[in-house]
């Protein structure tokens, strides 16, 4: 697993178990990762907690992040128990020493250090004052001066504020002052609608700019979720395109079909396809033949039935009882 | 109700009820309207739909579009029947004196007309060949000459497509191009979360470049669904401020109060308050205190505790069980 260069952006998770219990913390970690995460960081809020990193990590297959605050001894403890990467909030860390201490550890380790800088640390902090943007990405560049002086260069920066306008803001700002790789995220973004759409705006618009190299989205929900989210970003983007693409229309008065619970079918059916795939399925004649024509797989609904299309053309008339096992039918076809 | 302007950007949605049972139609906008829906749609499939607009339209309380294709005499019924603005997709319309008609009944009626490209249905009817950016602008463009030779300008425009990137690029060169009003969207987006992400990042980054003055989230699922994710996407550019802001984290090995059910509980609880407020839940002291002092009310987690803050100020601690209604109750009394 790479971030940065020309790595594919990859998608991370955290953990909302007790660190410390090593079983329910390893359970869920191998849920992310077969919801598709492929970095996953822990929190690390004691001694305990970093002694058991170790036995986590032997028992996972994606990479370990240890999440450290205000106590250096915790990611240097993280790292001597093998973590792949340690991200500190370097405001709440203390003195030069302190930080120094920790990535000294890391380079013997030879793993990276992410500097993740959070406007709710710093406004907890207090600090220079100022949460904005600016001075995010100074708390950054200080730090990463700290880690230049030492001669240590495997960085990756976040800079999250709870505001979508300061974070992306924030981002733009350090894509234009560094080259280390970017970790991208919106901090507190609130619960699973809301934050899912706070999250797809800002990591989107940054994204489509070309900045970013791994992203975590935060919701107050399921981890899980955080992954699905992470990855429908990239899909929509056109930035991760294997699996499944659904064309799916609204409906409306002038669908005779029950489109709705045919494209959850489709997407139950598939689910977990790696191979990339579109299908579209559209409820009547206005734009269902054009997009069925389009996609891989498609159909276009008619009175209490649907056209089917394979490669663009039409290949017959199908009764509406049967249109989702017809399309996951023909879709487990076009992958042999 | 405006469209475009300093009139602020509004939610549309559209029905997905048979036009011709006005009572259940009737139903589904009331429902809308009572989610936040400021304007809607009902597709007329046939004539039978047209005669039945005079009715629906006496019985709601936002404004009411007709969204005809193929047959120009269903709008000049609709007209007649005292809608507020009509869809055309004028590539589905026909000749040249079929859309004069439309434009000459709108204008004695005095209400606007939205000229609707589709790449769905631009690659369903044929043409001049290509669905990309271009050729949906240059579809419109064609369309708009019409209107303007009939000395008739009360035109909004819109430019969806199922792909992101075709979308976000047709409305950009539309808005170097023209000044009339923006309807945005990204059609046949998808089911739910798919939808959400892809409508949420599209419309965002169109939005955050000031291009846009209505829009219409389209999600295969319930419409309310799709004014409530419009909303959201309005909220997080700040483009709407009243309502209840959550800014809560997604907890992590450091949390030990349950910030997921506080959350829902407190979002529950002040569901519909019009008011603009930001409450934060925030589940620890890493940036807890940060973002909860910079809220109207907040809390930060401690061990089966949490602290209140008030404006920026400590106000007490509470235990883990009074958080949500101490939360709830605290945002009423500011309300007053």
């Amino acid at each position: 697993m790479y971030i940065g260069g020309d790595a594919p952006v990859s998608v991370q998770s955290m953990t909302n178990t007790d660190t410390r219990d090593w079983k329910e913390t390893v359970c869920q970690i191998r849920k992310l990762e077969s919801s598709g995460c492929e970095i996953v960081r822990v929190a690390v809020p004691d001694m305990e907690a970093a002694r058991m990193l170790g036995v986590i990590k032997r028992k996972i297959g994606i990479p370990l992040v240890a999440d450290v605050h205000f106590d250096f001894r915790l990611a240097v403890e993280a790292i001597s128990q093998g973590v792949d990467k340690v991200r500190i909030n370097p405001g709440n860390i203390g003195s030069r020493e302190k930080v120094e201490s920790i990535i000294t550890a890391a380079k013997r380790a030879r793993i990276p250090v992410r500097i993740g800088v959070n406007s709710g640390s710093l406004k907890t902090v207090g600090g220079k004052g100022g949460t904005g943007a600016e001075e995010m990405v100074s708390s950054a560049l200080g730090h990463i001066k700290i880690f230049e002086n030492l001669n240590f260069h495997d960085i990756v920066i976040s800079l999250k504020a709870s505001s979508l306008a300061d974070t992306v803001s924030a981002y733009r700002l350090m894509a234009s002052k560094c080259h280390y790789p970017l970790h991208l995220g919106i901090t507190a973004a609130g619960l699973k609608l809301g934050g899912t759409v706070k999250s797809s705006i800002g990591l989107g618009i940054l994204l489509s700019e070309g900045i970013g190299d791994t992203l975590r989205v935060s919701l107050t929900a399921d981890p899980a979720e955080e992954v699905r989210v992470g990855k429908e970003i990239l899909k929509a983007l056109g930035l991760r395109k294997e699996g499944l693409e659904i064309v799916s229309c609204p409906t409306c008065g002038r669908c005779e079909i029950d489109i709705i619970g045919i494209a959850e079918k489709v997407e139950k059916g598939l689910k977990g396809m790696s191979r990339q795939v579109r299908v579209a399925v559209m409820g009547c004649a206005v734009n269902g033949p054009g997009e069925a024509r389009e996609a891989d797989i498609g159909i276009a609904g008619g009175r209490r039935a649907a056209v089917l299309f394979r490669k663009g053309k039409v290949i017959r008339k199908i009764r509406e009882k049967d249109i989702a096992k017809t399309l996951i039918r023909e879709v487990r076809k076009l992958r042999k």
